[in-house]
């Protein structure tokens, strides 16, 4: 078994929230994909661990936000690295309620989902949800891709995501320092850290910062 | 409802095979997940036409193998706009067998997954496999993303796909004629097509395309 092949298993960055009663609430996905076109159904992994969990749960309703190139990465930070248990995550981006539900500005569209059917794992829930409402906001820019937030942005996997490999990181280039978000895993590879540094995903100062 | 938000989803292009009987078969797909990390588990939707849906059911394992930008494009055409009811897929590319089931060698490498669970819908059963063997075969090339399929090679999806969207190929670029395979739905754009033009994805004959 040689799991680094799921490394080329491809995937988008989305929001996917959902409402915690009366406040808005979500999480980073990356495994999202549509299941069926007519009707047209989505289907979407989420941690038990995640929050939004068992907000969907209660909801029966979730929404998809798709980040582009261009979205801000804070936001794969403050949704990814965070828990909207004690978190309100939406305080920090610009967001619109469509069919009662948040979905982020800065993404090139959304899609409304019904929770039509759930199937359960050791870790992570698989909802299926049918479309209700979806829509282009900003078809300018090029979609985000895992791969690009890899690296690009030099993202890294909570522990919580599907695609989560543990080893992840640890390679080390010559003559560079790494220097690892204590928060988000994110890795700056530099002679020094500047101290005015702020984390890309994130948004957390150099003092959050450990050198490997 | 503004259903091209779907087509910013991210995928990869990927063959889903298993065994009918001793004979090897499968499909073009690129509705594929991973859903949890640990144990390692993989979620795949398939259109109840496909043959290869009843195949997995009687098999209750399937292959994964994930193409590359490098991958010769008529293997997309042979597995995607062929049924392999009446028709054996494999014979026209290179496989080896893992875990007696076959998988592509012009891949990055593969995942061989037993059925743990299914979800059913209206057009599409979800596949949740666990993973009992995985490679990579080559990780020297990109992995073909959905994207680079419909935009580089100008694929086009079959009807039964999740992602299917009726109204694509209808956009005309001023200036060019349009030839349409009427095999796999390539669409060819120049003055005119040569005699000996051979579509792309399906390799079926210039005969076979139609003037839009």
């Amino acid at each position: 078994m040689n799991t680094k092949i799921f490394r080329n298993i491809s995937y988008g960055v989305y929001i996917v929230s959902t409402m915690d009663g009366d406040r808005p609430t979500g999480c980073t996905a990356n495994s999202v994909m549509q299941v069926t076109s007519s009707p047209a159904t989505i289907a979407v992994s989420i941690n038990h661990d995640n929050f939004t969990n068992e907000c969907i749960k209660k909801m029966n309703k979730f929404a998809i936000s798709i980040l582009t190139e261009t979205s801000d990465p804070s936001i794969i930070g403050t949704f990814g690295f965070r828990s909207g248990k004690d978190t309100n995550k939406f305080d920090r981006v610009s967001y619109e309620m469509k069919e009662n539900l948040p979905v982020i500005k800065d993404s090139c569209g959304y899609i409304i989902c019904d929770v039509i059917d759930k199937m359960e794992t050791e870790t992570h829930t698989v909802f299926l949800g049918k479309v209700i409402d979806c829509d282009v906001l900003d078809d300018s820019g090029q979609v985000m891709t895992y791969a690009y937030y890899h690296k690009v942005i030099k993202g890294k996997s909570p522990k919580n995501a599907p695609t989560y490999l543990p080893d992840e990181g640890k390679k080390q280039e010559s003559g560079k320092t790494k220097y690892v978000c204590q928060v988000c895993g994110y890795v700056y590879e530099g002679e020094t850290l500047p101290q005015d540094f702020k984390c890309p995903i994130c948004g957390k100062g150099a003092e959050y910062f450990k050198k490997m």
